[in-house]
């Protein structure tokens, strides 16, 4: 029996699925919460036109363009679902596991299928350089490796104090070329005003933000790209669980529980939107679950307006959050650490559409399940996808106490090769 | 037109290719240089039965049993084979250039091929337990993950200079659950003996063999299993080269150069040998070409018996060898530094059907090309494979001056993730 479904590059989806139109309210706009919309106007500026537009379009479904389908296939999509034979054998479960291999990626993680999308229309749009921000650092090397091949240069703002621990992941990026710049840097007035303060100022994510959107506002051949959270970014990610969905038709299967991690809500919308459309036109009945931190619990947090960057530069959204300035206790699953959920699956949640998970901070209980799943399927998952991993086997092993057959599905979003400090550190070797 | 040419589960070979009856000439057999067996006759004990038994069988085509097809499955395969396009565009060469995705792996090297199918038949025989040495850390960490998968426990010894700075490999092993120990260690006689004229050996190549075999001498449930050189590693690797014809046959296309890197030979054999059957059998014309470094050019060494191991414990083959005892330079691409080729290769050198190339031990040159490579075509390389794409961008700039438009087959048998800081230190960011 085949663990293994694969399609070839012609059956790759050739349309995102916009979930937008379909959702069971309107979803609440964007808002400048002074009025005026200065902080709209801001964005529209040092935006990219294309991702502006897709972001408030009513289509449901958009073409991919001809060169975005050919810089994915250069990324080495359509990528695998398994079926995780090996792991429930050991589980003893009735239940049956399928996971999509979003870490078999060129930088490692499901990041690169908006960054190519967005330097792709970037280029298009006549720009020459890209800047953003990056935290763990799975953004800032997916928009370096997507510039790159878009012939655009990329500008990194990285937060300090991760920054000085990653030196590998640093020399990933200017492999691919990028300019990267521990934030707070000299080169904004944002950073230069914090550096006065402090020289060694360890920066934070809303900094960094702030750095590139500034940065990006002085060059009129310049764009701010954002790797989460927005619905364009969440639409070129639905390319995950639409592959997913013609998977399951090779397999003669169809999941009953959808499941991933969710920090900003990228690889969990990506790769669960295309199923609630089925939920949603087709009547089909699936509980979506979200793995998250206990660090960050934002599905738990409020569902009202609220700033996506910590120096409000940006407009705020209704989301569900922890408050913009919420501090956050530190986990290797850092990409999990974010004050809210994206609008869209904020909406679902406000609807009772999206279930949640969070797990201790420690990381030991998440850290050991996913030690199981290395021993038993051989891949090693991003620290963030781990939380994915365990969920699934939290549910499988419920699978096995009720003696149920379900079928459940996960995405893992990323390797975990440049982390292994991390699961070192947690699970003591 | 497509740039990524993908195989589905169904489509993959059913057998390996083994080289060995259709050989210009007949290989000749190991042996010992003081006669009597002695060498063999520990070897036929220590090592897994059906690896020997199919090193020495005269069969041309021998069935992947369904066990190690799921299993390379399970592993990812198929492969893709991708045109370099973009790279092509860059370099403005007429020629057509491929290479195969090994780097797509669990572990990140081909190196897995072989570990799986010996695991496999180790399981079969009712062992509990592989041993083994290792280097750089490629071949330990694919031992131990095909252990893990075939449900065996495994020792690594790893050479204690190498062990010390690569806490991050080791953790990737100590996740498959192998017991992974710096050599000379305490658990052997060789190595005890080491630690008391020097409690802080460096180690070697050759003294982990010597524990991984001592260690597997001691115990009737354990076998020492070899990651290169040997007939048998070389034929389960086959499985590159022979999903890479099926491929180019997709792509309408053949390559007229066939390019890797060569260190012991089980990533150049496992890619060109199915090539070799073509010239051997079917008189197709094809230039083939081991990219070496000036560190470890064993190609260029004398065509003679010598020993395999460094502490001769193993009998005598007959390979293009510098001398088992030489000295080599460090770099990067460790795992190039071997002192001898496959007897297989070796005899195909000695024949004139393989020339070689080789580059300078400080790197620069080599990993200035990669660079190109990676910036054009988005992967990462382990150094190694490095090798393989600078003689790749090379041959394409010679038929750039002469106008020829001859297809460039390479193999990029590993992704550099765990290597970027050897890049870093290079290439100066």
């Amino acid at each position: 029996m085949p663990t293994e479904f694969v399609l070839t590059p012609e059956e790759m989806p050739r349309q995102w699925y916009n979930i937008v139109p379909d959702l069971p309210e309107p979803l609440p706009p964007p808002q400048d919460p002074e009025g005026g919309g200065k902080r709209l106007e801001f964005l529209g500026k040092v935006m990219i036109k294309e991702c502006l537009r897709q972001d408030a379009t009513p289509d449901r479904w958009v073409d991919i363009p001809e060169g975005i389908l050919e810089l994915y296939q250069q990324a080495g999509r359509p990528r695998q679902l398994f079926r995780a034979k090996r792991l429930e054998e050991y589980l003893k479960t009735p239940a049956r596991l399928y996971y999509k291999a979003e870490f078999y990626s060129p930088t490692g993680s499901h990041k690169v299928n908006t960054a190519l999308a967005q330097a792709y229309y970037a280029g298009k749009q006549g720009l020459e350089r890209l800047t953003t921000e990056t935290g763990a650092g799975q953004w800032g090397t997916a928009l370096s490796y997507a510039a790159c091949l878009a012939d655009l240069e990329c500008t990194v703002y990285w937060v300090r104090a991760v920054h000085k621990w990653k030196p590998q992941r640093k020399a990933f990026m200017n492999m691919y070329g990028a300019k990267v710049f521990a934030s707070p840097s000299h080169n904004t007035e944002a950073g230069r005003n914090l550096l006065k303060e402090d020289p060694n100022h360890p920066g934070s994510l809303g900094i960094a933000i702030s750095e590139g959107l500034e940065d990006a506002s002085h060059d009129p051949k310049s764009a701010y790209a954002l790797g989460s959270c927005l619905n364009h970014v969440l639409m070129h990610q639905t390319i995950i669980g639409l592959e997913a969905k013609k998977q399951f038709e090779k397999a003669g299967d169809y999941p009953d529980v959808v499941i991933s991690c969710l920090g900003g809500g990228s690889n969990f919308g990506g790769f669960a939107i295309p199923f609630y459309h089925d939920v949603l036109k087709r009547n089909k009945k699936i509980k979506f679950l979200a793995a998250q931190s206990e660090s960050a619990p934002n599905l738990q947090g409020e569902y009202r307006y609220d700033y996506a960057d910590h120096a409000e530069l940006a407009p705020q959204m209704k989301m569900y959050t922890l408050g913009h300035h919420i501090k956050m206790v530190p986990i290797k699953g850092d990409g999990l650490r974010y004050h809210a959920a994206s609008p869209i699956l904020s909406l679902l949640r406000h609807r009772g559409m999206l279930d949640t998970v969070a797990y201790p901070p420690d990381e030991k209980y998440v850290f050991e399940k996913t030690k199981l799943f290395v021993q038993k399927e051989g891949f090693l998952p991003a620290p963030e996808s781990a939380y994915s991993v365990c969920a699934a086997i939290d549910e499988a092993l419920a699978c096995k106490e009720k003696n149920e057959q379900k079928v459940i599905a996960f995405n893992i979003s990323g390797h975990g090769l440049l982390d292994l400090d991390g699961y070192q550190e947690v699970l003591k070797f």
